[in-house]
Formats: C-alpha cells, sequence, structure tokens
C-alpha cells in the first residue's frame, strides 16, 4: 500500500498546499478596472448598502462558507494549533468545491478561548453565507456551536452534525437488513464527544428509545458525579434503565454498536454477547474499536467503519457538502433538526437495496450531494411553511 | 462614455461576484482523498506541528492575504458597512491575483470596534501570509494597524501606505521635471486621513523639511484646539513656520499640491498663487480638486488625477501588489519604511524620461509588480542583515 503520509508531505510541498483564489472577472484593461473596481463598484456597493440581502446576489457571499477551526480536535491527533490544523481545513475546502462546488476558505484561529472564537466568527459573518465549525474540542464545541444559532446564516459543527446524519442514514438502512425498528433497538455509543452526543440526539428525534452512552470512564449513568454538563443532560435521552458499568456490559445484549472512540476497544467476545443480528459500525480512525473481519467472525451481521478500504464507510463527506449546498440554496439562515433528519434519510435512501455490505453509498459518488442538497432545501422551505 | 455603475452591476449580478475558491490538488479517486485528506494529511499536519514555519511549504498560507475592512470609509462612499464593502475587497482581490499572482481573500468585518477589530485579526493570523487592511476610518486605522505590528506577519493599511508609495513615486518624477529638490520644496496636502498623514511622512523619510497639512478647518497648526492626536503628532514634522489660514492661505508660493480629499477644492485663483513649476496632483475621486486642464491652464507644469481617464494616475494599484508580493517572497514580518522608500523609487525608476505627462507608470502595466516586488524584497534583505 502507498505510504500516504509520505506521498501527501510530497505533494503538498510541491503544490504549496491546496487552495488558491481565483478570478471570475476580468482586469486587463483600464474598462475592465472600472467596472470591477473604480468607479463602476461604487453602483455596486451602494445596492447593497441599500438592501443587505442583494450581498447574495452581487458578489460570491452566497456560495462561500467559512470553515473555522481552533486546532483544537484535529483528526485523531488532538491539540495540535492552527497552523498545523490549515492542511485538514484546505483539504475540507477542495471537498467542499470538489463535491458541492462551494468556495470554502479555511479560518484557523489563534485562540482556543470560547467567547473570543465566537466574537471573532460574529465578526465574520457579513462576508460569508454559511459557518462550518470543524476539530473544536468538546465539551468547548457545543457552546460555540449553540452561541452563533443567531447569527442568520448556518452555523454547522460538522463533527457533531455531519457525522450524526452519516451515522443515521446507516442505521436506517442497517436495521432494514436486520429487520429491527428504530424504536426498539438498543443502541450503545463509546464516546460521547462531538459526534456521539449529536448522534445520539439525532437517532432520538428519529424514533430511538433505548441509547446507552459509555465514555472513557464507563457508562454515563445518573450516579456519576464526574460528568460535564453536556453529559448530564444527555441523560434526559439516554439510558433509560440507568444501567452502570463497562462498555462490556452495555454491550451486552445490546442491537447496534456505534464507535465514535478509540481504536482495539471493543473485543469479539463483547460482539458475541450482543443480540442476533448486531450492527457495529467502529469508525475510530485509523484503528476502528474492532476489525470488519474480527466483528463478522463473532457474528456482527452489518459492520461498518471509518475506513475507505472496507464497505460502508461512516464517512463526513457524505454528509456536510450537500447540506451547505442545500442551505445557500435555500438561503436557510441555520441548519434545523429537520434539515438534518431529511439529509440522513436522503442519503439512506440512494441505497435502493439494502446489503450487510452495501448500507451507506459510496462518498465520491456524485448522486450524494444533489440528493442531499435537495433534501435539506425542500426541508427548510417546508419548515418555513 | 460607458456607465460603469450600470454595466458594473450587471456584470456583477451575473457572475455573483469576483472570487471563487480553485483547488491545487484533485479529489477524484479514494487515492487522492487519502492524500489530500486523511489518512495522508496527518502527516503533513505533523511536520507543520514539530515547525509552525513548514506552514509556508505546505499549505497556500504563504501566498495568502487577507483583505481586512470594517466597511467604515469605503471609497468615496464613507460607512457604507460590511456587506456593502465586499464588492470592493472582492475587486482588491481579483487585482491582487491578476498583478501579483497573490491570493487574497475579503475579509468584511462587522464591529467597528479598536479592539475587536485587532483581536479579530490576531486570531486570524495563523492562517495569512498577509494583512492588507482597506478602507478603514481615520483616525481609527491608525491605531488598528500600529497594534498589529507585532503579529509576525506583515500588516499594512493601504489606504496609507499604498497611497504614500505611489504620492513619493510621482513627487520624486514631478520634482525632477520642474528641476526642484525635495528639500527645498514646499508642499501642501489637502486632506490630512490615511493617505495625507502616511504620505507625509514618506515624504519626510525621504528628505522634505516644508509640508503644510489642510484640513477641513484649515491649515493645521499649532494654535489648533480641535485636532486629533494623529494629527498633533503630525505637527512635529510640519509647517516648520507654523503658518496659520485656509488651503489658498497655504497654496500661496507653494511648489507641491497634493489632494487626497475632496472635489472641487482648489481654484484657478490658488494654483496662480504658486510658485512657478507648480505640481498639482488632485487624486481625489471621482471629481478631483481642480480638473487637469483649468491646473494646467493656471500654470501648473505637472498634473495627475486619481482618475484613469487623464495622465498620471495616483492609483495604489500600483503599489499594493508589488508590495505584498515582495514582502511573501521575502517572508518579511512586517513593512518597513525602508521597504516602502524602496517600492517608491523603484515605481519612479521604471519612468527612464519623466515629462509633464509621464510621471508615474500605467498601473496595469505588467513591469510594475516584479520592479516593486524585488525592491521590496531586497530592502528587507538588507535592513535584516
Amino acid at each position: 500500500m502507498m505510504d500516504y503520509g509520505r506521498e501527501a508531505i510530497i505533494r503538498h510541498r510541491a503544490s504549496r498546499g491546496k487552495i488558491s483564489i481565483a478570478s471570475k472577472m476580468k482586469v486587463e484593461t483600464m474598462e475592465d478596472l472600472s467596472i470591477a473596481y473604480t468607479p463602476g463598484v461604487a453602483a455596486v456597493c451602494l445596492a447593497i448598502e441599500k438592501d443587505k440581502s442583494e450581498s447574495y446576489a452581487l458578489t460570491n457571499r452566497g456560495n462561500s462558507v467559512a470553515v473555522v477551526t481552533d486546532g483544537s480536535a484535529v483528526l485523531g491527533l488532538g491539540n495540535i494549533g492552527a497552523e498545523a490544523a490549515l492542511p485538514v481545513m484546505e483539504g475540507k475546502s477542495i471537498l467542499f468545491k470538489g463535491l458541492a462546488d462551494i468556495d470554502a476558505f479555511p479560518i484557523c484561529l489563534g485562540t482556543q478561548d470560547n467567547a473570543s472564537i465566537i466574537q471573532t466568527v460574529r465578526n465574520l459573518a457579513p462576508c460569508f453565507g454559511g459557518i462550518n465549525l470543524e476539530d473544536i474540542a468538546a465539551p468547548r464545541c457545543f457552546e460555540i456551536e449553540e452561541s452563533l444559532q443567531d447569527l442568520g446564516i448556518p452555523v454547522f459543527h460538522d463533527d457533531q452534525h455531519g457525522t450524526s446524519i452519516v451515522v443515521l442514514a446507516s442505521i436506517i438502512n442497517a436495521l432494514s437488513v436486520v429487520g429491527k425498528s428504530i424504536e426498539n433497538a438498543k443502541f450503545v455509543f463509546s464516546g460521547a464527544g462531538a459526534g456521539g452526543v449529536a448522534s445520539t440526539k439525532l437517532l432520538v428525534d428519529y424514533g430511538a428509545r433505548n441509547i446507552v452512552l459509555v465514555d472513557s470512564q464507563g457508562i454515563i449513568h445518573r450516579g456519576r458525579t464526574d460528568l460535564t454538563p453536556i453529559k448530564t443532560e444527555m441523560l434526559e435521552i439516554t439510558n433509560p434503565d440507568n444501567i452502570e458499568g463497562s462498555l462490556a456490559d452495555a454491550l451486552r445484549g445490546a442491537d447496534v454498536f456505534i464507535g465514535l472512540s478509540v481504536g482495539d476497544t471493543v473485543s469479539q467476545d463483547m460482539v458475541r454477547s450482543m443480540a442476533d443480528g448486531a450492527i457495529v459500525l467502529a469508525a475510530a480512525n485509523p484503528t476502528p474499536e474492532i476489525w470488519p473481519d474480527a466483528a463478522s467472525e463473532a457474528g456482527a451481521k452489518v459492520v461498518g467503519t471509518g475506513r475507505s478500504d472496507f464497505p460502508n464507510q461512516i464517512n463526513n463527506s457524505l454528509a456536510f457538502p450537500g447540506v451547505f449546498r442545500g442551505a445557500l440554496d435555500a438561503r436557510a439562515t441555520r441548519i434545523t433538526t429537520r434539515m438534518k433528519l431529511a439529509a440522513a434519510e436522503a442519503l439512506a435512501g440512494l441505497v435502493a437495496e439494502p446489503t450487510p455490505e452495501y448500507i451507506i453509498p459510496w462518498s465520491l459518488d456524485p448522486v450524494v450531494v444533489p440528493a442531499v442538497a435537495q433534501a435539506v432545501a425542500r426541508a427548510w422551505q417546508v419548515e418555513q411553511g
């Protein structure tokens, strides 16, 4: 197999990164200059001053998304800082462009103070059509996203909601493969960070009634005294029987395992202890919580990972490009729960006949973005009446 | 003549503005994705985490400039706000791209509070190679730029220094046309805003000894009680004879008039009262302080304006693209006075034989940026020893 890291360094150095700015209007003559810049541009400015919504028609704002990070939780690398996060944000930017023709610009912030991040994003809002928050550590990410929902443009933390949409889509099809219902299935999450929390909420919104969250200290239950506010809040919608113990305890008799944590934390015995027709989505990267062949051998009926070299890849790029395309097209002012549910259903619906090996589309499949975008835009329009 | 405003609205609407993001790396296959994004990109991130300067080699940072405004002093339109400023910043962006192959991104801030602007720019610094401050009202612009000089990347307020470089270059050649020296010439500025203050400082750095500034209340002299701190500070290097009165009083016997204020404020009688071989740079836009034919008729020997349809256009685009190109190429951490002087001399030097009609190059002349960039980069290197 290719050494991707080595190849990545070589190619990034050769091209000095991955993005550049392109001009949509030429400036070769004085006449060009008089139209694109002074004096002609003054009329464009005044049209927007009179009606700010004209900024969507007369500038690139309506196709422009800021990919904002503070570098505190980048990939599986942790708190590597703003500069080191830039290659990931540029990668996100070219995915936005390649998959959804969205102009996304990386904004790597040299602060990890929530108030300062929130103020900065507020200050940036007038020149963007949307904000994609990225790789900001939990629980800070929750406060930041929550505080910015009144901004007037969509603010979407991809590690939360991109993940939740793809997880829900996968679950919809996986449950249909094993013939179980969302209401009666017993779910266990390993990982109660951004992805775990948002996926739990979206599964509940879709009808799930029995979800147990497990963090590094074991099952999240009402007797724990070490819980962050968000984990305490999650107890309102999880662990209905208030079970206690370890991940192994949680998995006994469970129908679905969703791993958004760290690799090699689920044994074959733990999978064997699950209910018949077990679903195992082991999405830790690069090493899954349990490797797919081991999970299948232990009786899992449907298996997914976060990797592209196995079937059923749980990959955020199935969601965020279409979600933003739809939100920008509909000029939505935020991303609502209905829009996320619609995105998940649209994604699931792209798989006509789900099988154990095929519950979710391939992330570069060109049908994905238009389907998700349409569903998201329609959901916003319906919701606005 | 074409109605530039009308044409600008039509073209901006047709293309939805002027900039977009372009991808320098393809993402068509899973292998592409593994190199541009996960898992390969992790190695790129770690290389930068280890050595932040690698962000210049492995991302687009080293070619990336933020064009930052708060929309408080846009063109001659005044305080039109962030959204309405965006067409100008996009225009600046395509000029950066077209003239100097720099990737400049518009950042229009929804705040006009200095502390908030300063903090935001500080937060943005890790993902940019330089900051071009633009169209921020005086005197706030001075504090903002000054506070950011320790950022580690060049922070350059174009309305100050872009203007000052082009003014000095024009003056160098205009003085040679009329056979006068910088040391003995008597200068009068109309306008003591960003451009007037910075041009005065740079002229003094180049050797000027007699400059009188005039604002809307008349000559700036030591008896005035209504002066802002910056105007008071300017008295340390201007008005050596502490003259008082109006613009007309200041111009009597002056060698050079530099207008960076409002149109139609200089009469032919005022030009007639100037010394023989008068130089009149009437750069207010779109209406000059005095029209060129009127100035010439009243005896001005060299006349320039801010307009492209008359000879000798005082246009910032002669300076900022080359200044940033040179600063980025040299990885300068700020733009020093020597770099500005070098830029002005390089610009002036491009006119081999200055004449009354030709003291400054045409702003789209392709020789301009390389000449300015080289001079700026060399000045930084010399200064660093």
